[in-house]
């Protein structure tokens, strides 16, 4: 029986363990997609507790869990005390097995506060008591959590009516040399069928110094974010293509912009917001071709799906799930349209549902060298879902290519989840050797791991 | 090579097999949703031979089998003798390597009779005589094999305008203890496009004694057909929600009620009849939740695929198949609109088709505490499918607080479907331990077992 | 650790070993799908260079590989030399870890070439001066390698308009005795919206003597070819069915196909499409059944994805993807509908998508004795997709009838894929017996591995 987290936690051989502990385990990291604060940085927080840092920066994942084990929502969002709330989340450990909090939550308590034991309600204090008093020390302080995390670069996920101050400032900063660039991320002016929909497109407009009365004044205001972004280092644009991906051509956009305007969202059909929704899409694509950034498209989600909750807590609170509509045929179609007025830019591909492995795998054969397979996403982020992403992106592509992790979080002490996936690359790797479907080539295999790792990110953002 | 079937089926490991012989198979069966007949319990059927037992019953996957080799269907479900129709089934068996028909025929052959060899057509006079000779003592009446089984409490399937008789006298019977409890399946006052629907309809009338001539007194009706059920112990309910998850909301339900019935189900448009399923799916999940029923939804279901047949044997013959059709969205905007207006009862999700594992599992995390995703169904209840339906509920929800298994079935000797379960159920357990993914924690596993095996399932329905 | 692809590649157990190499690898291949060109087996080609047999023909599989790994279209498909382009794939081999070619490339190499080693830049000498050394040897031309391949008998794919000439000097050469089969290919006749339409009818008109006006005079044509191909050994039909199933029933199809051939396709929109589809669908059905071929459904495949290669390149040159559409639903339907008018042929269902293998395996149960699941086909022909389709079906129908292997391939080499799934199909059975999952009964594993490797094909095709 393998020791639980132990040294070769989730390497099964010889070949895994060498290329792993030799060579994985020293990479630096570049995560190129999550959504830390960058006020957070810039302001080098600390905290004062492990709830804060655990439970109160939005982890979706751990609330979700609580839910499912009939966690009282005041223990959970609600006003309960910081420590109430731990003990809550220690409690429900034990019934976690088989999920992937149960690795990482290990994982981020050995790794960044040393603590070899089994988080569970008998164990709670002990654990509660080690990691505030972890927390107190300056070495943790997200500047040193980055930094000992072995960061080299990150970007974070940004609004583009944002000023972008908090980046001006971590760039400025002296004493903390990790990269940390914006992402530029415009959701919010692409679905216009959302209550509020008026009043984000009045703050784009003071962001940019545009008055955006129509289409094309909405553009420029874009273009002049886009310029803005680059300016601050940005290369790479995140999309979240909800529910399905659209494409709808159709020529009088002006009519259905004006129309969310005045009804601020209100007045929108699903039809014309899937017209609004392509042609802005085809904008932009074409804008981050010309600046040479990356585009990442993560769809098939159905946001907010419980109104109930969504209306008390707001987005991005655990309710967000897999739509289970096709995507692929009309994405095919998208692309192939930015293909052709030779407006596609690099892009990187992500479905929430594992389904559309296979699908992605042949599609982005069709567009190359353009497109990539994206890491295993949200609700496939776990040991069997990033071990079917990787064995599809290996049979329908080139392996040797693949971009490797990201964190996609909102916390930072998320890093162990590119250890986790090292792990699992190198585990998937040893197999092939040990089992005589790859020679033990020694030469190469290293350079693989560092090529998934770290060198095909680089080259391929130009970071 | 282990031996076929032997003591330690399907358990790897060390820690599966402490787990398997010396907890899970000591654990009482509730058997929460399976289709035998209440008649036959009341009467402690006993049977002649085994294809009665086997073939006879309605089991759809043998049948099915059974034409893929090419079995004439006289041999299945027409006039051959019983003895030929078990030798045709005999005969086949080796072509069914890795079907879990093998497993449970064995199984059951194993647990039932005490026959440890291999059924295939030249054991077949052997395995007839020893199973006859079997059937012929009093320990293989119906109630026996469900007492010996170690059942302590079963829901049949029942129709809204069932009497309850045989769950009646099944109550009064002192010598009889194991509990069993109907569980109201409306199904075919719900679906108004079938032939028959005005024949239906008229006798719901009679056995509730109301006149129904619009949806109201059609509610009226069901509303006492509820209580009567309640008051018979049924609490749990089950839709079989066919080809794909309806969600139309329109107003003049009356009108498509009315025309329903006058045409006895013919002249009803797929949306017509959509809108029709949707508003009774919302009436009576409404039902459920005042009386604190579990609503069971079985979904994605193409059901008599093959009209020849069908013009021939009827339904349930083993020609219903995956429809393939998305689900998840509209089974989101279903389960929305019922929380919404606090009327979403605790709630089961299967769905015939693998695929729909992921979005299950992600949609449950929406609507806690009410939504729990079942055990792998019909087309998944093979070694494969509970392993992955079992691994993407772990990855996605908390599988600790899984509701186990339930046989689904017509058979009164299918209950080795939860031995089959449980030592899968155990095997995933101690691979997780032995591979170092969880800590061999021997206080809670025990515990885990139990509570998936039992306790879980207990609490939920409120048995 | 195994050697790379050593003498026990891919069989892990004892079983497994003496199945294979005892059973399996004596067996005779019989090839009843792939795209190879009768002409050249006609004409007994030989090659000049290892690329003219790789990379010259048509095989989109490494085309895709090069352009995953950035190589430039020139090396591809342009006029770079042989030796450039060789080397250009040998170069990008080891980034292919996990991908199918890594291992088809191999087996070639060491079965036809006896080349032991790995294919990479440094050895790319090695191998392009012993490949084309032994290409100048009388071994390796066509007629010799598919006889040293141990082929019976094989059926290349072929378009109603054609002569038939080459399979009718192949049917007289006395010096080969390989039998080779016609397949009838009528896609061009079918999807009535392509540019070209209008000449393709003209060119069948020839072919069949008849002069084609409307329906019934194109139905009289195809019928005077489905006498000719059967008058050469024809035995059975293969359909593209791309993106999805279609199902619509109308009846004005000489209107449709009249606007087709005034407007040489371009006039067509979608609906009209899929209403001409499936009536011709229903008619080639309709003769396959008189005729007792059998029929081949390919589904689910989006082709040309990328216009401007389309432009470019023309067809199948590795830009068709998956659709991803849902095709279960309606291809029931089709079947339905063709089965209650007693014109259902035997069928063979292949998806592109591996998310339909469980529907496939429900479906084909609902319509037997006719129907079969298709090996795994195209984005499926890989490691996982091989063991996933088998699994898939032994779990849902019976294994032991199962229609084994066909190389899908336009190149002469490929039949070590029947080696690769060979190995394949006894680690399963293997797996399954030294698991304990099934007896280890030698006198029916033998049998099982014949049956699936040939007997049941020869059975179903009647060859």
């Amino acid at each position: 029986m393998k020791k639980f987290m132990g040294n070769n936690f989730l390497l099964k051989n010889e070949t895994a363990k060498v290329l792993y502990h030799k060579y994985a385990s020293q990479i630096p990291i570049i995560d190129y997609h999550c959504h830390v604060s960058p006020k957070e940085i810039a302001e080098n927080k600390s905290y004062s507790n492990i709830t804060e840092l655990w439970l109160g920066g939005g982890d979706h994942y751990k609330w979700r869990a609580m839910r499912f084990c009939g966690i009282d929502e005041g223990l959970i969002t609600g006003n309960a005390s910081d420590y109430d709330k731990f003990r809550a989340y220690a409690a429900i450990m034990p019934k976690l097995i088989g999920n992937p909090l149960y690795h990482w939550s290990h994982l981020e308590l050995k790794r960044y506060f040393g603590y070899d034991g089994i988080l569970k309600e008998e164990t709670c204090d002990e654990v509660w008591g080690l990691c505030n008093e972890k927390l107190a020390q300056p070495g943790m302080t997200v500047h040193n959590i980055i930094k000992n995390s072995n960061v080299e670069l990150l970007c974070t996920t940004d609004d583009p009516a944002d000023s972008l101050v908090w980046h001006m400032q971590i760039a400025q900063d002296d004493l903390f040399d990790v990269k940390v660039l914006p992402a530029f991320k415009p959701d919010k002016g692409i679905i216009c069928d959302r209550k509020g929909y008026g009043a984000y497109i009045k703050k784009l407009s003071e962001a940019s110094g545009i008055e955006i009365d129509n289409v094309d004044t909405l553009k420029d205001a874009y273009i002049k974010r886009l310029d803005f972004f680059a300016a601050n280092g940005c290369c790479t644009a995140d999309h979240s293509v909800d529910n399905y991906v659209p494409f709808k051509l159709y020529n009088n956009i002006d009519g259905i912009f004006k129309k969310a305007l005045e009804s601020d969202g209100g007045n929108i059909s699903e039809d014309e917001s899937d017209i609004f929704r392509t042609h802005m899409m085809i904008f932009f694509a074409g804008e981050y071709k010309k600046r040479s950034w990356v585009m990442q498209y993560h769809f098939g989600v159905l946001r907010n799906s419980n109104t109930a909750i969504f209306n008390k807590l707001g987005p991005d609170t655990g309710h967000d799930i897999i739509s289970g509509q096709p995507s692929i045929s009309q994405l095919a179609k998208l692309l192939n349209h930015l293909d052709k007025q030779n407006s596609l830019p690099k892009t990187i591909l992500y479905s929430i549902n594992p389904v559309d492995n296979a699908g992605i795998g042949a599609l982005c054969g069709a567009f190359q060298p353009q497109l990539r397979h994206g890491s295993a996403w949200w609700f496939n982020d776990n040991y069997d879902g990033m071990r079917e992403q990787m064995k599809q992106l290996a049979n329908l592509s080139a392996f040797g290519n693949f971009l490797g992790m990201l964190t996609d979080s909102r916390s930072f002490i998320s890093y162990t989840r590119h250890e986790y996936f090292r792990r699992i690359l190198c585990d998937i790797i040893g197999d092939l050797v040990e089992d005589g479907l790859y020679p033990c080539d020694m030469e190469y295999l290293p350079q693989l791991v560092m090529d998934i790792c770290y060198n095909n990110t680089k080259k391929f953002f130009e970071f």
